[in-house]
């Protein structure tokens, strides 16, 4: 999507032709900052160090390391030390793991002398594939915002509210939840996004309002307190958030306060949207809330925050008192009887088994 | 209640017999002080500045304005100065006009040499009522915790969660919220708070957790995303908030999320309590979210935190992105529907208006 008026995408090849380029998102929202690529362990520092996050993009950002460690050294040896440096960087992201099997697969069976070019390619393509299955996702979506418009006097925006964030910058391009809004968007129906500030990470304060702001996207920032209110005052036409996991049935595993919302939204006759990649549903998993492990995470994502300084300094300030101890669950699961209908690349179908296989019939026997 | 093995209110008179001492609550929860009233200009700018806040406390410490000032000059200009001069400190606080109404009826009636020792013993009793009123609300409060406590294992501690703080530093003593905590606690009931950290102002995570961590209640501090999962997973017995109005109806009003909390209780079987001070009572409101006007605050409550820095600074960081607008409402409406009881100081009642004109009988006319 656009920063002040500019396209970029999270991730791209340079153009010195080798090095590849990355948004430092450790950076945002204070600075805007591109960092370089230029070895397999840039590429694995990057992911480690959070530089960049979001699975999709995680896995695009490995796909490129494998293609940087094989311009060097284009050996079986070489292939396979990258492969698992790589995969070692955050051991529980789905999508790093598959992007490296496709690599490694893909690679293997070529000859040492093809295999750089060979890499680079499949990393874009790792990447375009991504764009390609958010874009159709956005697509699916907008309809549904196009469909609000119509409801709405002409001109009046329609009011979206997302939680955390599933917009451009956790994918290459679009994003998962935010791609709707991008796509409408871009067929100049008004709207404006309520931006949950997304405790304790802050993710949609910092990355959603910042993505929203710079690609031109009216937006508002609230405390994540507000969207009852909102919704009980008719303020909000529709949520859309994004999915971590998607069980066969459509229940939700999604950042921490996903649920409070959907209850809301449920209580108030607002339709609730999730939108997903299909590789984020689980076709093992039949009931969210007793069999999605919620992680727990560091605590000081909760006593601590970093922020800027009226003088322009970066520091980090702890908000509880000494002495208070503190919990961090990272998601929760809303049950499918909340969710409206979930907007995958291949459409939109209701949150139940019978809606997603209508989708993905392929998944029938393993269902 | 204790701050370190220590029995405080949050005002008292001083050892000097004449000054006043009050916590000043700007400083906590990074450190504890005590500052001293000396004069009028000294009780009006510790409520302006919020040295004091709740309702409660601060028609205490205007009570002890008024008699700082007829101690310097009885006279009828004096006490009419004084009572205006406090008015005009937080215009729409109704506890505020209500003390200063009751110190002026009472003092103007009095002979000028008379004046100012009735107006200390006036506004002790203002204090103590308020202190009354708490132990009541815990008393009745308790019992219901009590019964929790019944049903499960031996030893096995109450959860009860929280949204932000109607605790003893917005009262005189005990609080209104967490009083049956209080309570329940002395009475040696096991139990747990899980307190909600309120954002935008952040009360639940500075004032509660420094409460019940000096008074020594075992507590947790989350975000406030997190109370559904909890209660999805069985770990919330109970909730127990405040309310800053209560309809003839039994609808609430309280801090911005408490409705979100009431739906995700609703929703798994957790008794959602609200405790109150009967002067909370809008008994001319019928339909609390289409009548209660709900305050939009200041943005950069949203937009920036203060906290103490690893090397113990005290600093202010913005933690939106420049440029990103902010929305802040201060409170939200919990349906009647959604709450399982009311305490109040005469007992516990249904949200409902048969409920309250139950223990409120003398309104029924009026209602």
């Amino acid at each position: 999507m656009k920063i002040d008026g500019v396209a970029y995408r999270t991730i791209w090849p340079a153009a010195d032709g080798w090095s590849v380029e990355i948004i430092d998102q450790t950076k945002l929202p204070h600075a805007f900052a591109v960092a370089r690529l230029t070895t397999l362990e840039e590429a694995a520092h990057a992911i480690r160090a959070m530089l960049v996050r979001g699975a999709p993009l995680i896995g695009a950002t490995a796909a490129y390391g494998v293609a940087l460690a094989l311009r060097a050294d284009a050996s079986d040896a070489s292939l396979d030390r990258a492969c698992d440096a790589l995969l070692a960087t955050r051991p529980t992201a789905v999508n790093l793991r598959w992007a490296l099997e496709r690599m490694r697969r893909h690679l293997h069976a070529l000859p040492e002398g093809a295999r750089a070019a060979a890499a680079y390619a499949e990393a874009a393509a790792v990447a375009d594939e991504d764009v390609g299955i958010n874009r159709a996702i956005g697509e699916h979506g907008a309809a549904l915002i196009r469909e609000a418009a119509a409801r709405k006097a002409p001109g009046e925006p329609v009011n979206v509210l997302t939680h955390c964030n599933a917009g451009w910058l956790a994918t290459v391009d679009w994003g998962t939840a935010l791609a709707p809004i991008y796509v409408a968007f871009e067929q100049g129906i008004p709207l404006h996004v309520w931006v949950d500030e997304t405790r304790p990470r802050n993710q949609g304060a910092s990355l959603t309002a910042w993505e929203l702001n710079h690609h031109g996207v009216p937006h508002t920032v609230i405390a994540d307190n507000v969207g009852g209110h909102l919704m009980q005052h008719g303020k909000v036409d529709l949520c859309i958030v994004g999915t971590d996991r998607t069980t066969a049935t459509g229940d939700v595993c999604n950042k921490i306060g996903t649920y409070l919302k959907a209850l809301a939204a449920h209580d108030n006759g607002v339709p609730f949207y999730v939108g997903l990649p299909s590789p984020t549903i689980d076709w093992r998993m039949r009931d969210g809330v007793r069999e999605i492990p919620i992680e727990e995470r560091d605590g000081r994502e909760v006593t601590d925050l970093t922020g800027k300084t009226a003088d322009g300094r970066i520091e980090t300030v702890r908000v509880t008192p000494d002495g208070s101890p503190v919990a961090n669950y990272g998601f929760d699961v809303t049950p499918a009887r909340l969710v409206t209908a979930l907007i995958t690349e291949r459409g939109v179908c209701p949150a139940t088994e019978a809606g997603l296989l209508g989708l993905f019939p392929e998944h029938r026997a393993v269902a």
